[in-house]
């Protein structure tokens, strides 16, 4: 079989058009897991864009953070300039180690992890992972398959007591927060959290690490001063405070992972995993529909580690699930 | 000599209120070298606070900051969240090697070199340097020294011929541009310029690393994919292309620096140096008066490497100039 061309990255519209050009109807961009209803930005102070932002709007938001995350000290909250900076960060802060990443997931684990100079090998389940730094995302991109706290927190134990670390990324965890690990911080592990997937606000760039107090110390160091801007702190203060939001939001992309799960099984599509912000499924010749998709203007996102599989996230409305039933019909 | 306490960081006012209580008349806060008078904030589309930040305004930012720093070529600019997330990576893109940093000078430089496991020699002045990798602030915070462009292309040219590098940090150059060696960047030359301190958006957090494509590329790896945010990305684009602005607040800010100058040479402060954003002071009884002005709720910024020298920032209208002269009377 003759390979194809290499996905696009998930958001990367540029590619999109180069590979398919420019769609009559305009984009619709199911290529990423964020939620296509964002929380409203409230007026922002103007101290938010001209101050260096302050260690009272810092705290703020570790608190709102801890809160919104169960954790009981909002010194074991770290917000970095989005997820992305702190898996970036974390690495740099041990010395080299053997590092096992439950795989297939986010690819920028493992990469960081190596670019830090750590030997890092993929195992499929956490069960069969036996290095000093174990790091897990659950529920998983792209699968949505969860591990349960508890055998996490005996995990993290384990691995505490021999030095040890476990990384357990949560970044698609807020439509399930009973799921979350971060009520039960201890030493050896350290969770991450991100804000722009579910608040719908990827551009602000915001994530949170959780964890002890050494452990934060040391990212803190990797990113220097001032590391979240005004207007993030501000949002993001505002945001996670906001339980009615949270409530409703819960509900509403459940809904609507059930309305594309119908517009999926009603093409032939098998639902194998995935969140309420995104929803994987499989198909005989997932290659032929990536294409017939992307020539009709919407983006998805493929696999290069499993060509019969397509990643779908949510329309952002009645028109957008019916243009996908459409394509797809 | 009995030692004061430490001087409280620039910015820092939840220290100095610890220090000297809540002043009645509310803080004026002298103590960075932010412009007071910021780049007005424009209307931002909804996508950059919802959308991860694409290649075509990443894009965007890029050539709107060659084109004002004079950079021939967009692909030699790099943008991060703020300078302070680029001192720290740059360290860490280099093999541990010695470094001289011309001081005293803005902190960070030394702090993260040292931290990414280099071997830091502070050195007076640029002439002395002869480790393979030399730092050089210029204009100099604080004292506002400035190093010829034409020096800095030599030096940057001669330590390229060894494997070394020259870092330039312009934070300061905004209100001089001539004397900017951006144009004029060549292997072996790493310039950094900082957007907040003359725009005025400090909260912000956006800076740049300007060089060759190899050095960006590493810096680059560090920061990790979407390193800023989409606010940033489209209030930076915005503002580095408003020539206009740009003009009449380099003349603003001249201005404002005289009438600072005139306020502090009343009061018998010798002015040894700075630039249109602070300006560095002498008097024999500098504690004394920086713990008067403390009291009077006006925070500037002392300095534990020499207690004669006080820094001002532009008081941002004439009763804050009132306030500072007779605070000082």
């Amino acid at each position: 079989m003759a390979l194809g061309p290499l996905p696009v990255h998930g958001g990367d519209l540029v590619a999109a058009e180069r590979r398919w050009g420019r769609p009559q109807a305009g984009w619709l961009d199911l290529s990423t897991g964020i939620n296509p209803w964002p929380y409203p930005v409230p007026p922002l102070p103007q101290e938010a864009w001209t101050r260096l932002p302050g260690r009272a709007e810092e705290e703020g938001l570790r608190v709102a953070a801890a809160r919104r995350f169960g954790v009981a000290d909002p010194a074991q909250v770290l917000a970095g300039p989005g997820t992305s900076a702190l898996i970036q960060a974390l690495p740099r802060t041990r010395a080299a180690v053997r590092v096992d990443v439950v795989s297939p997931t986010y690819g920028e684990h493992a990469r960081a992890w190596a670019a830090a100079g750590h030997d890092v090998r993929a195992v499929s389940r956490l069960e069969d992972a036996q290095s000093p730094v174990q790091v897990v995302v659950t529920p998983n991109n792209p699968d949505g398959r969860m591990v349960a706290p508890e055998f996490l927190r005996v995990r993290a134990a384990a691995l505490a007591a021999r030095g040890g670390l476990l990384v357990v990324d949560e970044a698609f965890a807020d439509m399930a927060p009973d799921i979350s690990v971060a009520p039960f911080l201890a030493p050896g592990l350290v969770v991450l959290r991100s804000f722009g997937k579910f608040y719908g606000l990827a551009g602000l760039r915001l994530g949170f690490v959780l964890g002890e107090a050494a452990v934060l110390a040391a990212v803190a160091a990797q990113l220097g001063p001032w590391p979240v801007p005004g207007p993030a702190l501000a949002v993001g203060a505002a945001a996670l405070a906001d339980d009615d939001w949270e409530r409703a939001t819960i509900s509403r992309l459940a809904g609507a992972a059930a309305d594309l799960d119908g517009v999926l099984g009603g093409a032939g599509l098998r639902l194998v995993g995935g969140t309420s912000l995104f929803r994987l499924a499989e198909h005989d010749d997932a290659a032929g529909l990536y294409d017939r998709l992307g020539r009709a203007g919407i983006l998805v996102r493929a696999f290069d580690f499993d060509a019969r599989r397509l990643r779908f996230g949510l329309p952002p409305d009645d028109s957008a699930l019916a243009r996908l039933a459409q394509a797809l019909a």
